[in-house]
């Protein structure tokens, strides 16, 4: 299948210098502050956006090199298969978070809730929107019960 | 910044061959079913992917050309940012839906409430977690008091 190019939008800026220590999620993040440094040219995108408590963030891994299509996660000791993970180290190594957009200044965004490696290439910005992107009655697999671990443990270095 | 590659892991087979009569979000297309035709050697990393109800698709909007940064959406007459929107014409034209996972059969997944053009080239699947991809006490800006229409309405070709 032919290759997808994309170019950033962006870059975010957050406290995580490495993986060591930050949270895996950005549900485990709370409070922590971050800013998105939008291309200047973008900025006719933001209009409407500060409106919105919540967005969606799509974003490179880029401090991630290769993928394994089986991994171990990090609240787990068994190999599980990477599209039944939120590892790093995917095919196409996109991350999704949903982080709380604090103020719109200019092409700065502050935002609270970040889960990503200082200077991570952003690819998207979108609304977060209840019904859209919630589902009632869900199964989590591997996960069930193991959700409150996820949102609060912190990130080692396996994906490094 | 530069240039991200990505290389589809798979095609999205959906009922909808252009984007007329189309739902807008996957929260619209209640039972509408489609299936996931993946990689053959991305298989083994659908391993406990079953366990899950439901998934996260990241793809590409193939049949989108260029963007603009401010559109009149669906179910709007005003003009927004575009990153306050869902609209495909972005300046990286990732989608992204929430799917029922109905079954794992080899390298093909059977999903339902999808809103994707037959054809649409598969980035990623994630799991989807409650509490990681939600969140409570939501402002939703000039979506406000329209996600039901949202989540009711079809597309048209606006986006063409």
């Amino acid at each position: 299948m032919n290759e997808i190019i994309y170019k950033p939008i962006g870059i975010i800026r957050t406290p995580f210098r490495d993986r060591e220590g930050m949270p895996i999620q950005a549900a485990a993040a709370g409070g922590v502050k971050g800013t998105i440094e939008l291309d200047p040219e973008m900025v006719p995108g933001l209009r409407d956006l500060a409106g919105f408590s919540h967005i969606m963030l799509l974003y490179h891994f880029h401090q991630s090199r290769g993928y394994s299509l089986e991994v171990v996660p990090f609240m787990d000791t068994e190999l599980r298969g990477v599209f039944a993970t939120r590892a790093p180290k995917r095919p196409n190594q996109i991350g999704v978070s949903v982080v709380r957009l604090a103020a719109v200044r200019g092409n700065i965004l502050d935002i609270e809730d970040v889960d990503m490696i200082d200077g991570t290439p952003l690819l998207d910005i979108k609304p977060y929107v209840p019904g859209i992107d919630d589902r009632e009655g869900v199964r989590t697999g591997w996960l069930e019960g193991r959700e409150e671990l996820m949102r609060a443990r912190k990130s080692d270095d396996r994906f490094g």
